[in-house]
């Protein structure tokens, strides 16, 4: 099997270093890898297949014979994507930043492959929140077409950064001391605490995460017609995303055939089953690559109603797993 | 001002303790108090306006004479609730006991005061899910019907009562020291991770708090066309639910309007600037006796769609206020 260079920018993040686990458990076919950061990270250690190596200062010259730069988000995909490209890596890229351009194509292994086939040498990983949807409304779209999704997030700190993670640790243990620990990553207190309140606030009072999962589903399902209301809320739990899904098919569609389409899918696993108290929750998914769906429940207030509680490593499929499938697919096809 | 013979039953528990505070606080025309509890809680004492009371186990005779008999809810409701009346009292039932009877009204004071006037010996408090959202659909249900709802809640463990919230506080702290801590009160952990089950599973997979919020929401405003379907999930808050709440009218409702008339309703304080980063929270509500109001969007998806953001205390509002103010209008309608 031929390898390939890679590099792998923002690698001491919480994706970043994500991104690193899930190359090595694909057993991607790299054949030099180069990990870059901010400078503030450089000279820093990484382990990569039992190997240490140097953080490398972000710059354009570490772009110069890499076929894959895999971008973990942050300011670096602005400041240095199209430089990547424009020295002949492909990028995956996890920030927003082209998300929404019309020359990138926005893609999920399950939903668009074939999206990968006309990029322009920047391929966009969509936001976490809109990825751990999109999967399981694929075989419902497939089946029945969507009018409309209604959607409640439950999103964990982790996907503001290792520094959220730090907080809420940090900020829980001195809560429970009765101690002070004022917020720094969020805009307050999140340790037993609810902030619905994520990116920044854009048209009609809705915040840009919000927007994403609007937008990026339209572009992912190349279906404007595909509404989608989304109220997203950050809650005190450390990793893996879970949301509730209210989803309005066109065509009708049983809870039992919606469930064995959804058991079929690929990249979804179902654990439903209320008798035993069988559902996913963070705790349980957390570290896994799937997007885990259970509560499957026939809308009772619609005909052609669905509810869903989808969870998902956002970290994983949100994030690292879902650009290092990406890169899977521009080898498979050749377009490199 | 004339005084009154008052029963709480189930004193010792977290709703039971924020109803001697309520009492005390809204200067509640008490001239005779007697507290109970189950026989494990007998001998206790309570603090009532700086008075030591101790605490009786419930039995018929403690009935007697009494005006009005607050029931935190569990157990005793189905066994003492008919005898009290029967006795002369008049309940006010916390439970889920009497909530879909016939002969019991179901009261919110900011939305069906006046059923409070055709009991016949109980009236039952509904469900805190159910409380915090049908105060603010009021205004909106008055001025433009209610079609359809589509909500998602976020529920603080004192819903589940004082054990519960002793096992958040227990469970974090071993989890955050390494350290094992097997659920107890929950099915599993709570710390760090959201449990979507609340209540025993029913009908269509739906849990019992969820068919609760459908149910008791029509009964409430007599109104069997209001559509509700819920999703209701356990989050490592300790005090005040949170619901994702969105809302398809019957005729047109911009948002301004709306805004308008939430900011006007009784019980219902709106705190919804972006700009300044303004929205209600668990943490910023908890004690308090209104229901918050944020995040208020005009649905994107939906013409006649609303979005809001749902916050109030529900030991307070979803529980011991609420069963105050129906006392107070007991009083006030002279249907004692």
């Amino acid at each position: 099997m031929p390898g390939y260079s890679v590099c792998v920018v923002g690698v001491t993040g919480a994706v970043g270093q994500e991104l690193l686990r899930v190359l090595e458990e694909r057993n991607f076919p790299v054949n030099n890898l180069r990990v870059c950061a901010t400078q503030r990270s450089a000279g820093k250690q990484v382990t990569y297949r039992g190997e240490q190596l140097t953080v490398e200062e972000t710059r354009p010259a570490v772009f110069d014979g890499i076929d894959i730069a895999l971008f973990a988000g942050g300011a670096a995909s602005n400041e240095f994507a199209r430089e990547a490209a424009t020295r002949g890596a492909v990028v995956i890229d996890n920030s927003s930043a082209f998300r929404l351009e019309p020359d990138v194509p926005l893609v999920v292994p399950e939903v668009n492959p074939e999206d990968v086939k006309w990029h322009k040498g920047i391929i966009a990983n969509p936001n976490c929140s809109t990825i751990i949807m999109v999967v399981p409304l694929k075989p419902l779209y497939d089946a029945a077409g969507i009018r409309r999704v209604v959607v409640a997030t439950y999103q964990a700190v982790s996907g503001a950064g290792a520094a959220a993670i730090k907080e809420l640790e940090a900020q829980t243990k001195a809560v429970l001391a009765g101690e002070d620990y004022p917020p720094q990553v969020f805009p307050y207190q999140i340790a037993f605490n609810l902030i619905p309140h994520i990116d920044v606030f854009m048209d009609m009072d809705y915040t840009k995460e919000e927007w994403k999962m609007v937008k990026e589903t339209q572009k992912i399902f190349h279906d404007d017609t595909i509404q989608v209301t989304a109220t997203t809320v950050r809650v005190p739990v450390f990793r893996s995303h879970s949301e509730a899904v209210n989803v309005e098919t066109i065509k009708p569609l049983g809870v039992e055939k919606a469930r064995s389409l959804l058991a079929g899918a690929p990249g979804v696993v179902v654990i439903d089953d209320p008798a035993t108290k069988q559902y996913p929750m963070p705790l349980t998914v957390t570290g896994r690559n799937e997007v885990f769906v259970g509560r499957i429940r026939q809308d009772n207030s619609l005909d052609k109603g669905l509810n869903l509680w989808v969870v998902a490593d956002q970290l994983r499929k949100g994030a690292a797993t879902n650009a290092v499938q990406i890169a899977e697919l521009v080898i498979q096809y050749g377009c490199l």
